[in-house]
């Protein structure tokens, strides 16, 4: 077994060895040695468990303009200073600020039960309790297809279940009914929405998220309900019952906060003045205590970059971490960030995010240029020994924040999380560290070093994709 | 391969196929036909899961002296009667009524988040909120050995951790810090007591729970934080940090409340004056439908109890299925139940419960006269194609309600479920219809038809045991 493999082997799990076994991983690339170094490192190393641990115990929920949002931004930057990054800075980012009070939810009729509710980020309150028959609907088309003004008096009620899935597709699918509901709800003249929670949990813990920003009109109140309460609904309205629903959410906007994007650079060995582009984001919702959305994120990118930092020779290029503000209520730190520094693209040389959670990296996808791909090829071969294959079907995005810098041109890779059991803990209150599997947070960071030590390195360079808004 | 195991073999598990075949099943006994056409039967029956969705979905949540308290009687007597019980009863059971409101647990230093947290069955109110430090203790033991009146002030938490296993011994050795903990923390001096939940769920939903009805002295306000929330106390107080809690608790006792034992016989074939003697508690707590607890027990004995007397040929003895009032304040029913039945322990001729959850039957035990061990090796035999073997390490208890008439002299049975997972649930918000497995709700169905049979049916019969305090 070449060195290379039994470094790695001996402390990756028996997938490692099988894959690279299979792809036969071939002779020695030019920054192998190095890589399989950082690779073995991470995978022995507490850095980013210690830093998760600290960020959940030590600052909490981080909801956008609250008290541990103030705390979140203090942490990030004592936790910089203290890895030795080489600059840390901050840049305001300001937001509407939304409050989250009592939320309550009781089914009335046929009989009585309270509700698991929270009410969705954005969300006005209902001023006082709403009493009100509840309607059904399958999903948001059902809804959409509701005659205007039909729903006066009424809670509009969108059941839709999200599937689970590796890639968490389900998502995607379902999140129109929280984001653009409450909208559309209120143009059919409902007084409230409730859905069936955004997520995979079987758990009694609702999942919270945001309305849209930048739809037109006005939401009604709205809210979601844990999926087995919705499961209860849906039994009840097929029976043929008549539901009724209290409401009561004691929640809205009320001015505007701030807070900051916090930024630490390390530098390369040259004065290239380009750097690797990385980030997460550093709010939460309150629910939980934001572990896996997005305290990994920050975890596994700030050991990255320490653990590449820390190697006897710089890498050429530098590394900047980007712990972005509000991405949770419309991305609003990546947004300000990419509005701040659209003039500079060249110094963000390419960039990448983590924001799907903990779970197992399974495989990476790139966007840059036809000219870069053989980097990307390369790339791959680093990946391989921890079972990470190249997945071409799919430019990469670069995630919510990370992707406000796709958008003006920079290249970017997506190391995609296995977000299969993700959605279980997303946007509730279960989102703790107790969740969090502190191999898999070192595995991930094995991925990363891998990503952040050959983009930071690699002769060959990447230019500027083209913009897409 | 005999037509008893094919039979049985179609619809059961692998498990059931091999274990029959390495115990080489023998010839055939006397009641074999009748008992491998039953097991069949509830295997494919879905006469305990629409029970048990009903009970879950139509009547909810059925806490002794509530609106759904009420209806869960009513639903019972229905049901009994709609499944063609040769006679229907309540009996009434009064007990202290204790109610539940607003309840709050916010961690105040040292920083601030909101806690999972539920307070204790029987616990006083916190009148208004108590503000103060956490003392922490590792268990009951080590606050018993705390100075009378050193915790002037504060609030105690005990935060042992529940063990999980398949028997659920955990929660015997776990469950004294919540039965006696409250009235050791007041003799302490404490103004509260939190503890980390009687229960193995990493959610962040807290377990509830009684505290004693037998112990002397006042408690003081006591309530349970979810496990994680615990392990968030713990870390911080292990860091050294001063750890403040609010803790407000707008619960208590007012007054005494009636619900009702709801009895249900089918008549034996035989005019003997005897009857299996089987149940499972109606009521429940509040927090989710006490679907595992009891709500399976209730579904359970109802289906199996119904499958036998639906049998072209009723046994010889009659079946009575006891379905308890109020078991999870103080076991009100039972031994209302016990008291009043005192006098007729003769026509209880063996009895058994089904109360720790909807996992799959894993063994029996027995407690029977030293002359009725041989129908219990018979009974055996019939169980063995299950896969439920005998154990006779213990003898058989026969559960918080049936227990009350074994201490009389009641021969009992114990058909012991995998607690394994139930203690995630358990007492929680979690203990819903989403967490019941449908197959495991007709295995154990097959389990409870043999020995529903069986009892009723053998000609040995059965004499009363040496009564026990």
């Amino acid at each position: 077994m070449p060195r290379f493999l039994s470094r790695v082997v001996r402390t990756a799990s028996v997938a490692v060895f099988s894959l690279c076994v299979l792809a036969a991983c071939g002779p020695n690339l030019p920054h192998q040695e190095t890589i399989e170094g950082l690779q073995a490192r991470a995978l022995d190393d507490p850095l980013a468990w210690g830093l998760l641990s600290s960020l959940t115990t030590d600052v909490g929920p981080r909801m956008p303009g609250t008290r541990g949002d103030v705390l979140g931004v203090e942490w990030a930057k004592a936790r910089m200073a203290a890895l030795g990054f080489d600059r840390v800075r901050t840049e305001p980012v300001r937001f509407p600020l939304w409050r989250r009070g009592l939320e309550q939810a009781r089914l009335v009729a046929p009989r009585v039960q309270d509700l698991a509710v929270t009410a969705l980020g954005g969300s006005p309150g209902t001023r006082g309790v709403i009493n009100a028959q509840v309607v059904h609907f399958a999903d948001l088309a059902a809804l959409e297809a509701a005659a205007p003004g039909s729903l006066q008096g009424r809670i509009a009620f969108i059941s839709k279940r999200m599937e689970r899935s590796r890639g968490g597709a389900g998502y995607a699918e379902a999140v129109p009914g929280r984001t653009r509901g409450p909208f559309v709800a209120a143009e059919k003249g409902a007084r409230a929405l409730v859905i069936r929670s955004i997520g995979t949990s079987t758990d009694r813990l609702p999942h919270t998220g945001t309305v849209s920003t930048s739809e037109d009109g006005t939401p009604v109140p709205a809210a979601a309900i844990s999926n087995p309460d919705a499961d209860l609904l849906v039994a009840m309205l097929e029976q043929g019952e008549t539901v009724r629903l209290e409401l009561r959410l004691d929640v809205g906007f009320s001015g505007t906060a701030e807070s900051h994007n916090v930024i630490g650079e390390f530098d390369g060995r040259e004065d290239t003045g380009e750097y690797v582009t990385i980030g997460a984001h550093l709010d939460s919702w309150d629910l939980g205590t934001g572990a896996h959305d997005d305290g990994t994120g920050v975890a596994i990118t700030l050991a990255a970059a320490k653990l590449v930092a820390d190697l006897p020779q710089r890498p050429r290029r530098g590394i900047r971490v980007i712990l972005f503000a509000n991405e949770e209520q419309g991305i609003h730190g990546a947004k300000s960030y990419a509005e701040r520094h659209a003039g500079d693209l060249a110094s963000h040389v390419i960039g990448a995010e983590s924001d799907l959670g903990g779970g197992r990296i399974y495989q990476f996808r790139s966007n840059v240029r036809p000219e870069d791909e053989p980097a990307m090829d390369q790339l791959a071969r680093y990946l391989s020994p921890l079972g990470i294959p190249r997945q071409l079907d799919q430019p990469a995005g670069g995630g919510a924040d990370i992707g406000q810098l796709r958008r003006l041109g920079m290249p970017v890779v997506d190391l995609s999380h296995d977000a299969t059991d993700y959605f279980d803990l997303h946007h509730t209150a279960n989102d703790t560290l107790a969740k969090v599997d502190a191999q898999d947070l070192a595995f991930n960071v094995a991925a990363w070093v891998t990503f952040v030590y050959f983009a930071a390195e690699t002769d060959r360079g990447f230019g500027p994709i083209d913009p897409s808004p």
